[in-house]
C-alpha cells in the first residue's frame, strides 16, 4: 500500500521520499528558521518574473483607507524591510518545484482549483486583501476588505470570513518565518463586527518557534486602532515529522471516486 | 447622533427601539430558550411556503456519502424529530419581518448580498452543505462537502473554510436553540485535513445557556467516525444587551462612503 501521507510532503515540494518507504523527515533547526532560510523562502515565494496574476494589487473596489495604507506599506518595502507578498489564485502556484508523482491532479476530474481566500473572482465582491511581511521582525500586516459575498449579519462580514483571513495570514507568515505547514489551532475572540466594504487591519506576530510549532498572535482592528474587531492566537506545525505522519497511518478513501487523497494525521493535545 | 448600534437590532427584526433612545433590551429567559420559543423560532426559520431558492438540497456534485447520509436524516425528520433547515442565499432572507428604518439597503450601492457560506454559486465548486437541527435535543448535524474553490493545501480544504462552516452551524443552532445572535469565540483544533470533494460530518451540541451566552461544541469527522478532522468550542451571545450595545458607543464610518454601518460592540474576556 502506498503511504499516501508522503504524497502531501511531495506535493508541497519540500520533502522528497520514496513511495512505500516510511521516512523520518528532518526536524527543523530553529536557528535556520530565524536565519538565512527565511530569505530563501521569501525569494522562492516572491517570484521576480511570473505570468501568474497577482490578486494582491489595488483595484477599483478598494476603499480609500485600504488604498492609502497599501501605499504606505509599499513605501516601507523600499525603506523599512517590508515585503509585499504576491497572491496567486492557488497555493499550487505559490509552491515552486511542485511534482505530483502519484498524479492527484491528473487522476482528478477537477482542473480548476482556487485557494479559499481567492474563491470569488469579481473584484470587490469577496475577499480583497494584501499581506505585507517583515522577514527580520517575523511579523505581517494584512489589509482586508470584505465584500458583500462575505456577509454574515446583514451589512457585516461573516465571522468565518475573518477567521479564514486570519488563518491564511497565519499560514503564509508561518511558512515564511519558519516553514510552518499546517494550522493546528485557532483561538478567536470576536469583539466587533466589520462593516462590509470597510478596512480591517490584521497585525500578525510570530511569538515563538518551539517544539516544531510556530506560535502566532493576531489582532484585527480598524485603521485608527480605535475598534478591535477580533483577537486570535494560533499554532502552525513546522514539518511533517513522524508524529504527523506515523508509519501506522491508514489509507482512507472517504467514499468518493476522486477523493483518495492523503490524510496527514497529527494529534495535537486538544 | 443616531445610535446606529440599535439599527442592528432593528435589522434583525427582533428588537424594535426608537432611534437615539438608549434602551435596555430584555434579557433572555433561559426557560423560554429551552421551551416553546424554540418551536416558534423554528417555525419562523423554516418557511412552509417561499419562492426563495433552498441551497441545502441535493445536486449532481454531492458525493455518495453525502447523498446517503442526507437521505438518512431526511427519514429522521419524519420519525425522530429532526428538522432540515433551509439555506437561502442571504441571512436577509432568513430573518423575517425585517425593516430598515434607516435605509441601509437603500443607501448602499450594493444590491447583491450573499451569506459567506453560499458565496460560490456553481454547484460543487464551493460550499455544499445541509444542516439538520433537533429542537428538543438542542443539537445539529451539518453535512459538509468542500469544493475545489475552498482549497488550502493542494487537494485539501482550507482550514478557514471549515472554521467558517463551524461558525455558521454554531450560529444557526444557537439562534434556534436560544436566540443566539453573534459568535464571540471560536476555539478550533485541527487534526486531519479534509480532502476536497469528500464528506465531513459536523456534530454540534449546545452544552449550556448561561449568563446570556450559548456554549457550544463541535466535532467534525468522517462518516465512519474513524477520522477526526477538527474539534471546536464556541460561544454565542444571546441578545443585544446594554453590555453589547453601550450608551457610550461611538459611530464609526471607516472611511468608506457606504460603510456607515453600526458596530455593535461587546467586550468578552479575552
Amino acid at each position: 500500500m502506498i503511504r499516501r501521507c508522503f504524497q502531501v510532503a511531495v506535493r508541497l515540494g519540500r520533502h522528497r521520499v520514496l513511495p512505500g518507504v516510511p521516512q523520518v523527515l528532518p526536524r527543523l533547526n530553529p536557528t535556520s528558521a530565524f536565519g538565512s532560510s527565511t530569505d530563501a523562502l521569501v525569494s522562492r515565494f516572491c517570484l521576480k518574473k511570473t505570468d501568474l496574476k497577482d490578486y494582491a494589487l489595488p483595484n477599483a473596489s478598494w476603499c480609500p483607507d485600504m488604498l492609502t495604507l497599501y501605499q504606505e506599506f509599499l513605501e516601507k518595502t523600499k525603506t523599512d524591510g517590508w515585503i509585499k507578498l504576491p497572491s496567486f489564485k492557488s497555493n499550487r502556484d505559490h509552491i515552486q518545484g511542485l511534482t505530483l508523482p502519484f498524479g492527484l491532479a491528473v487522476a482528478s476530474d477537477i482542473s480548476d482549483w482556487r485557494i479559499f481566500t481567492r474563491c470569488i473572482q469579481v473584484e470587490g465582491q469577496g475577499y480583497e486583501y494584501v499581506i505585507f511581511f517583515h522577514p527580520s521582525k517575523k511579523k505581517s500586516i494584512c489589509l482586508f476588505q470584505p465584500g458583500p459575498y462575505l456577509e454574515g449579519a446583514p451589512g457585516f462580514a461573516h465571522g468565518g470570513s475573518l477567521a479564514a483571513m486570519m488563518d491564511e495570514t497565519f499560514s503564509k507568515t508561518a511558512y515564511l518565518a519558519g516553514e510552518g505547514l499546517f494550522t493546528v489551532s485557532l483561538n478567536i475572540r470576536f469583539k466587533n463586527l466589520i462593516p462590509v466594504g470597510s478596512l480591517a487591519v490584521l497585525k500578525v506576530d510570530v511569538e515563538k518557534i518551539e517544539d516544531q510549532k510556530v506560535y502566532m498572535s493576531c489582532i484585527a482592528q480598524s485603521r485608527d486602532q480605535q475598534t478591535v474587531y477580533a483577537k486570535c492566537s494560533g499554532k502552525e506545525v513546522l514539518s511533517l515529522s513522524t508524529r504527523l505522519c506515523p508509519a501506522t497511518i491508514t489509507l482512507r478513501t472517504n467514499g468518493r471516486k476522486n477523493a483518495e487523497d492523503a490524510l496527514p494525521s497529527w494529534d495535537p493535545a486538544f
